[in-house]
């Protein structure tokens, strides 16, 4: 298995871009990678696209945009991780010495293009009302009275997140929020909050990866490494599971940690699911950032802010960068590489060593089987 | 890069099952590949699927049906190649070392879900009328004005492959037709009848990948081994390219021979993208099975059927087979593992010891970049 690292990353603002087509989302995004990586797109060997909503050969589509035609193009979709999925092929077609200059592109248009994520309609439970925000509802209200968590807590994961939304000129949502805003706006699953659930959202990420024995020969740029690349699929919010934690995201930072190397405690930075602020809450829960139940005290002592013992969410998050489902597990790499270059501007980590990011979808009924990715970078 | 082989292979008959869910399509095809390879299906360890209207994770909710839950699954579309593209990413997690035992499943319902392929809305020529039907029409009224070709020769190839579609058990069309029956069926686009264009329809294939190295650890199957996956992308049937040919089949044929370490004159069985009649004329050309203009003449002097120099869609192809879009790469594989492994039949090649694939699809307006796959097994 070769060594690889990232050597460009770029993306378009998230937002609502009704008169945006796909081609063009991801055009910006593809062209940002590449003048990052300083290459020329000719050298590009192999594309992989990430979308749910894209229609059929999207990254064919968007790629030619660049002037990469002739080459393997693929599309992945793994629901709300499908960046992250494709971001694993991408590295697998590196690792496994099958090419040496891959882009990895991930788009999305939530808004004008029927990308919601609706309830099927043999899912009674969904159809109901048991859509993805009561889920994610139930599952926290079991936290809360399991662990003690509160509403507060769950507020504050919106104020943080928010905040480095301001700080982030890609994010779309660019405005701080107090706790009395988070949990006084309208309620749309409760506990869950209008503030406490990500917006639907367009917008595109891209990146370059490199073998590391080639790298010098196509750019100068400082590269980030990969540490660990893995996709697990499983089941969530199943009556046959723990529904106050998430089994397969454990399991898929586990392995992420073995094949790197260390553990939680060498994180710097994370940017990890928070759909809803339940989510966040959970996640440091299932990526061993500290123990079950003790994910509300986390966010109470500050310990998840920059600065504090590892920075989550720095670019705002799903809750305030945005998340249009196939971009969302690249733009999470994308400033994962910005904070380990040191590059973040005013949200920089302090040191930033080492990066994670984790992307967690495709929650569907009892007999459901999601999709996880957990990724480890380092500088 | 590991030698990978091919330790089962299953499908749904194709056919028109409104009813019937693609879960149910692709379990179906799934249990058949697992039953042949003679495997516990817990031994699994990655899972790739093809679809272009199964919906979000598509792959999860058909693998848990078979028990394949918790491991990596992928998601993967191409257009007309999906099936093809889903496989040569499977070949390489298991070439590259990821992982030993691979599941493979391509899948899509064609009817009751709106599985046609429109053309685009801002595709002012799609909406005018060119279609792809038109466009294949277009480009094989220019292969007849320079090269002779002619429809009664295009008709042939709707013969033989319907006349081998009878011998198929898995096959959407178990009748034969004569050539004036082809030639005065309903004009679909001028000179392409109906009986030359395949159908909409549903169905799944399925197929087990293996390392070599570990294969009589999982089965004591016959190994059908993979001797090259390529896949590229390309323009075709545009203003700037050669209408009578697709480069980019050509570029991916030349690319799997010189892997392969062999040529057109080594390939015995040979399963093309036959989506019209014009099409398997035109493959005959970029495959290099002839030279430039002379697909007709083959195809006179049957030397694609069953006995000829190299048998070429002995499944039935799409035209007989059935093209349900993330299925048909899959279906390709499966028949040429049968052909390979002698377990043909009524249609059995005698002595085929090198069979090929081709999938192309994804043709997009003038600015297109299709997707395109040719595969090489050996026994």
């Amino acid at each position: 298995m070769r060594k690889v690292c990232i050597i460009g990353v770029g993306m378009t603002r998230f937002g609502k871009f009704i008169e945006t087509g796909i081609e063009d989302l991801g055009r910006d995004a593809c062209w940002a990678a590449i003048k990052d990586a300083q290459i020329d797109p000719k050298d590009i060997q192999v594309g992989f696209c990430s979308h749910s909503n894209g229609g059929r050969v999207a990254g064919q589509r968007i790629l030619k945009e660049v002037g990469i035609a002739g080459v393997e193009i693929l599309n992945i979709e793994n629901a709300c991780s499908g960046g992250s999925s494709a971001f694993r092929v991408g590295y697998c077609s590196v690792a496994g010495g099958f090419y040496d200059l891959a882009i990895v592109v991930g788009v999305d248009k939530m808004y004008g293009s029927g990308g919601l994520i609706p309830p099927n309609l043999e899912d009674l439970d969904g159809m109901v009302g048991r859509t993805l925000p009561g889920r994610y509802a139930m599952a926290i209200r079991r936290h809360m009275y399991e662990y003690g968590t509160t509403v507060e807590q769950l507020a504050k994961v919106s104020v943080k997140n928010h905040k480095y939304g301001v700080l982030n000129p890609y994010a779309q949502y660019q405005k701080e929020v107090t706790i009395e805003e988070v949990l006084n706006s309208r309620m749309v699953a409760d506990p869950l909050t209008l503030l406490q659930c990500c917006p639907a959202g367009d917008g595109s990420a891209a990146l370059i990866l490199c073998s590391d024995d080639l790298k010098k020969k196509y750019s100068n740029k400082k590269p980030i490494y990969v540490g660990a690349s893995v996709v697990k699929s499983g089941k969530y919010f199943t009556a046959d599971t723990d529904i106050t934690g998430m089994e397969f995201v454990s399991r898929a930072a586990k392995e992420a940690y073995d094949i790197f190397g260390g553990g939680p405690e060498d994180i710097n930075v994370c940017e990890l699911h928070d759909a809803f602020t339940a989510a966040e809450i959970m996640h440091y829960e299932n990526l061993g950032f500290c123990k079950k139940g003790e994910g509300g005290r986390l966010i109470d002592e500050k310990r998840t802010e920059i600065g504090g013992m590892i920075s989550v969410n720095t670019s705002g998050g799903l809750l305030s960068r945005g998340h249009p489902l196939g971009a969302t597990g690249v733009a999470q790499i994308v400033e994962i590489v910005c904070q380990l270059r040191g590059e973040a501007g005013r949200r920089q980590v302090a040191n930033a060593k080492v990066g994670l990011t984790e992307t967690t979808g495709g929650a569907i009924p009892e007999i459901g089987n999601g999709a996880c990715s957990v990724n480890i970078f380092y500088s």
